[in-house]
Order: C-alpha cells, then sequence, then structure tokens
C-alpha cells in the first residue's frame, strides 16, 4: 500500500540566492519548514494550535544531498512524507524538484515531539494517527 | 562638544550577498542589529540582562540610502550614534562604510524602549543616562 | 481615477520570527521583494526576462513604519502600487496587513532602472507603459 | 599526530534566534559558511582569489545533530576540521559549542572543487597541500 505524500510549491526569491545564481545551501531549510507547516495542516494538524497546547517538534537531525543548483524564479516543488515516526521520534523525507522535472536536493529532517519548553513529550495518539497515513514503509521517494 | 561614536567590525558572507555579487537589501538590517548589541555591550547596558529585567528595544521604523554594493569578503564598518533620545525614543543613525572608506549605507533606525510583551515603558533613568552620551546635537555623520 | 494596485499573500514561518513571537524587522523586506516579483510577473513584466535581456531594479532606498507584529502563521496581506516613477526612478508604496484588517506595517521602497551591472539605464518605454497603471497620483494608501 | 583544527567565534543576534528563544536551525549553516571563510584565510588559501581565479566548493551534502539550543548572545565556538580530502572532494568536521563547555551541534558538510560556473575540477596542487595539515586521519571530534 502506497502512504500518501504532500507536495508544496515555492517560487525562488533573490533573497534565497548567493552570488552565481543559486539558491544558499542554508535557504532549503527554510523553504522546507514552509512545506512541514503546510504538511502540518493538510494532515489535519496545523502547527500554531499544536504550539498553543505546549508542543512542538524541534529538529535534532538532518542529512542533505545538494544535486543541482535552484535559481531566481524557478518555481519549485517540495515533496514531503514521513520515514519513520515511532515514540517521540518523527523524521520527515524530502525532495526539491526542478519544474523541468529532475531532482536538486533531497533528503530527511529528524524531529522529536517536545514541550514548548523543550522537554521530550509523549505524541498525542490522534495526532500519531493523523500523522501515520504519510509513513511510507519503505524508504523510497515518490 | 562632539559625542561618541561606535564602530562594528563585519565581514561578508555568501550567505548575505545575492546574485550580482553585493549585499542583499534586508541583510544590512542584521548587521545593524549585530552592532547595535556591540553598542548597548560598549555603553554598559548590555543587551541581555536588560531582555531578563523585561526591557527590549523594538524598532518602529527606519529610513535608509544605499549608496553603493558591499561585496563578497569586504570587511565593512558600521558607524553608529544616537540622532535622537526624548522620552521612550531612541533613534540611532548609522553609516556602514566600505573599507577603501567610501559610504555604502547610511539611514537611520527608530526605537522605542518598551517592555519584553510589547507595551511602551519610561526609559530607566540610568539607562538613559547611559546612552545620552552618545547622542549627537545635531545629526551630522561622522 | 483610481490606479490598480496589486496584493501578495504571505504566510509567516518560524523562520521570519524571533524571540517573543514576532516577524523579526528585516524579514519584512524578503517578503516585500517576493511580492514586487509577483507585481512585475502580474504587470507583464516578469523579472527574469528582464534581468536576462541586462534589466534590474536595485534598490537605492526605503522607508518603513512599522505599526504592529506579524506573528507565526498569520496569512499577511502585501498591497504594493507606485508611489512614482520618474525619469529612472521607481518609487514602490506599500502596506502590509494582518489578517484581521489591521495595518501592521508601511512605508516605500526606492528603485532604480539599471543594468545588471549596475549603471544607470533608461526604462524601456514598453516597461514604462505596462508599470504606468500602478502609479498613484496620491500617496493615499488603499 | 594531531592534526591542527580551526576555532571560529561568533555572537548570536536575535537576527539567528526563533520563537522560543533557540538559534533557528537553518541559521547555523549560515554560521559555519562564515567560520569556513576564515578557515580558508588562517590555511593561506583565502577563498575570495580563489573565487576570481575561477575555483569554488560548493556544498553537495551535509548531515548535521542538533544537541540542544545556542540562545541569543551566546558567544559561540565553531571547530572547523578536515574528515576527508581524496580527489576532488572536502568534508569538513564541525562542533558548535556554547560558552559553558557543551555540545550544541555537531556534523559534517561535504563540497567538491569546482570551477565558478559549477564544474568540478581538479583541486591545484599547492592548495590541497595547504589544505592537508588540518585532515584528521581519526574523524575524532576534538
Amino acid at each position: 500500500m502506497q502512504a500518501a505524500f504532500f507536495k508544496f510549491k515555492h517560487r525562488v526569491t533573490y533573497a534565497e540566492c548567493t552570488i552565481g545564481n543559486h539558491v544558499y545551501y542554508a535557504r532549503y531549510l527554510d523553504i522546507l519548514e514552509a512545506a512541514r507547516g503546510e504538511f502540518f495542516r493538510h494532515a489535519g494538524a496545523p502547527l500554531l494550535p499544536l504550539q498553543e497546547s505546549g508542543i512542538a517538534f524541534p529538529v535534532i537531525g538532518l542529512e542533505i544531498a545538494y544535486k543541482g543548483p535552484a535559481r531566481y524564479d524557478d518555481l519549485l516543488t517540495v515533496e514531503l512524507w514521513i520515514n519513520e515516526m515511532k515514540g517521540i521520534r518523527v523524521h520527515f523525507g524530502f525532495k526539491i524538484v526542478h519544474p523541468a522535472g529532475h531532482l536538486l536536493v533531497e533528503g530527511e529532517t529528524r524531529h522529536i515531539c517536545a514541550t514548548t519548553d523543550e522537554k521530550p513529550r509523549r505524541m498525542p495518539p490522534e495526532l500519531a494517527e493523523r500523522l501515520s497515513s504519510f509513513v511510507r514503509s519503505e524508504k523510497n521517494a515518490p
């Protein structure tokens, strides 16, 4: 059975580019955060009410492979899914794809469920259930 | 009598540059904030203990003139002083100068003294006194 | 006769917020640049082909008044128009408005038409014509 | 024989912090770039003249573990060394350490030697020799 995955569009700005007309390596993390925000909304668990109830998903690690440059005005597609969800851990897999279809960036961001004052905490069962439909049993990219 | 002013050095990174090898217009505001942080420390009133005692200096306005591009690896000098300090308002004047001596950016950032939950508040007299030696009676750049 | 103006939506991310849950003062400039990019596209003169033909609109000055904080997940509306267009100068007026309707930020960014190697140049007449319908004779906000 | 390693100091600004008073996960990459710039200068091979001669070190991958939050005004120490240098690849190891001594962030950024128009190229032998004294045979942190 194929899990659901989520797509997010992002238009590259001058703010994100550096010398040589390509997106600066750190800016993809900003784009990924915007994509995760929409992912949680799409999954029926928007981050703002979670935050207001004291729940956050801080990043504890990440791994990225940069395959090619995104350039000014490119309309990127971010594909997002969950590689693994176990206990308090949620690992997001992602691909960032050029409008022409080729892969630009791929990797994983690793999060834990925590209180907003930075203590690990059990994920609410309803939230875990909402996220579970985005878990891919095999870590294959879409 | 000439008021004191404060100098801060900053080395331009790729992160701050955009296409065409110049610093992106918003990044100067990040550099100015770093300079103001060191200014307050230099004036004997570092921002962190002020923040911990519930005092902040949010920006309520600014005006900037961009005269020329700063480029990768330029070692910039930020010159900082106070144009005006009256009641709860503090207006910082600044110049950002190229290592070769020419002016790149100049302007003013306008702040108020506020509580950390965003209510205007009277400036502590000791703090006002520490800052007062950086006020220039005439708004002349150094 | 009322000139046209342009609206752009932006969702606030954690990347843009700082301590105290409000958008950092410099990040509005990034948001404004994204809005201007869509403005030029909407006006039938997208910036990428202009850039490829050697034309850019560097910022030479700006003035901003910050009226209230934008916070995480706020869906902001940027309203954009042209205050003045004369010779090589184009001055954009803007307002950034909270979803509840109140004004958060307003001001002006001042640009010139230039070559991509940073020399002032005359604006192509067709481009000037496309932009002219967004000029407001009086600097009234929408 | 112990290889040399390089230390870089960085003061955390509000620009780098997000809600909850900690450095946003992407901003460490900006800090690491500033540290690498000084590393190359320290190693006698500053990046600007390399860039002017057509040589760059784009990032092709990275891995980061976030161990604890850096906060506003923390004076961080970035420790930087080379994990591996082979053919056109240079892998930098790093630790970011809190002023109190505990580890905040660690990981690796993976680069290749390339032309400034993004084609892989052999590293100049003199440059390779300068960098070689920073290679650690075992990937032990300092």
